[in-house]
């Protein structure tokens, strides 16, 4: 039967922590550590309504679907990525409680009221538009991580309509977007919580960085959370990412 | 020689990786580990000038001596701590490179010339002069730590006034003030170019952050720097703050 789902060149990568299958396509898209460390970035509502901008293949919605019994609203813009969304969700039989919206996130108050989500998941294109230095790379990608079809901007504009008050804006981005991310967030009222740097060895400076804002929430109080270093220095993961991924070891 | 240095209830401590001497009195002012770090952060220039704003005990312009020909100026306003500094400074015999101002550092541009400064270090009160929990401390503790003499909007003006077109602007302050650490010193035209966050231990949130400026600096660019923890889960020091106190390990 997972056969049958899968269209050329696409595979199926599972997340043995959680047991959730995605449909990937290394040509096309796949989800990457990003993705995994913001599913289980913020605290996740046990119901209610959660949305995943720039779903992708749908992995951020996916993996935080065994944590809650709210309904998630998965939206993407591109149909090839989408369709692998949609597929994934009927592999992993939540065709109940996922739903996958293929449209551009700027209509998102189409598919969802105003204010009336609770967490919003985002792992938005991560490099300005001018920024032309990978842009080799097939338009897929080209779209997911470069700021052509949408911008930071917008993405605040939109989760500003559509979080409840109190609703929260999960993000992950990198480090050297950071003094503009937390501008944008503040001009949408959005205020930033709870920030954890990512490194991707120990000695290394910070490659990525998770975030968290609160729907006209105070300036004050803000965390800075225990750092998150990906690989140990002779290249294995660390004992928290290995736990992440695979689960807790058994020792 | 060194016992008549000292006042009543002083102490001399050294810190062994740099030789560097300085007087102490627990009940009126300690350097601690945030000093420490602070003089260790930004990259010395080799000569020139450089200050040391909020100098208190004067502990970090002291520890920063011996890797530069700079000159350097500390100024403190409380003349108690000023005076230890004096004698810290005599007790290194380093009163050709050193001078100590016990003044506002409002008054700095009496003492140094308007963009003429390479480096400022800032080890400033922490805390809003409204937060009112810990102030069952001495007075000399009292000014040190809350924002009564000063507070770091004047910091951050007088450093623009000081320091030289791309001089650097070095402190260490509290996670918890960084969104108002960031706009503050964008005001001024100091642009946050180098983070380090430091954390108590490893699972734990930051308790500190040191934050690099430079003066007409551009906004792009910004590093997080690798993390920097103190202790072990065992509560042993981990090798890293080890060698910034004692030098390398001998193992």
């Amino acid at each position: 039967m997972t056969d049958s789902i899968l269209k050329d060149g696409e595979r199926i990568d599972q997340l043995f922590s959680s047991d959730v299958k995605i449909i990937q396509n290394k040509e096309v898209f796949s989800y990457s550590v990003d993705s995994v460390l913001l599913s289980r970035f913020p605290k996740i509502p046990s119901k209610g309504l959660i949305v995943d901008l720039c779903s992708g293949n749908g992995a951020v919605g996916l993996f935080a679907s065994h944590k809650t019994k709210a309904k998630i609203v998965e939206i993407e813009l591109q149909e090839r990525l989408a369709d692998m969304a949609q597929r994934s969700i009927l592999l992993n039989q939540l065709g109940k409680q996922v739903t996958m919206v293929n449209d551009d996130l700027k209509h998102l108050l189409q598919y969802v009221q105003r204010s009336s989500v609770d967490l919003i998941f985002c792992n938005p294109p991560y490099f300005k538009s001018t920024q032309t230095s990978k842009k080799n790379l097939s338009p897929h990608y080209l779209l997911a991580r470069h700021e052509i079809a949408t911008n930071f901007d917008e993405i605040c504009a939109i989760s500003q309509q559509a979080l409840k008050t109190k609703g929260r804006l999960a993000l992950v981005h990198r480090p050297d977007r950071f003094l503009d991310i937390i501008d944008t967030l503040r001009h949408y009222k959005l205020a930033p919580k709870r920030i954890q740097f990512v490194y991707p060895k120990p000695a290394k400076v910070a490659n990525m960085l998770l975030i968290e804002a609160i729907k006209d929430g105070s300036q004050e109080g803000m965390k800075i959370l225990p750092p998150l270093i990906i690989h140990q220095n002779n290249g294995d993961y660390t004992d928290a990412i290995y736990t992440i991924y695979y689960g807790e070891k058994c020792d």
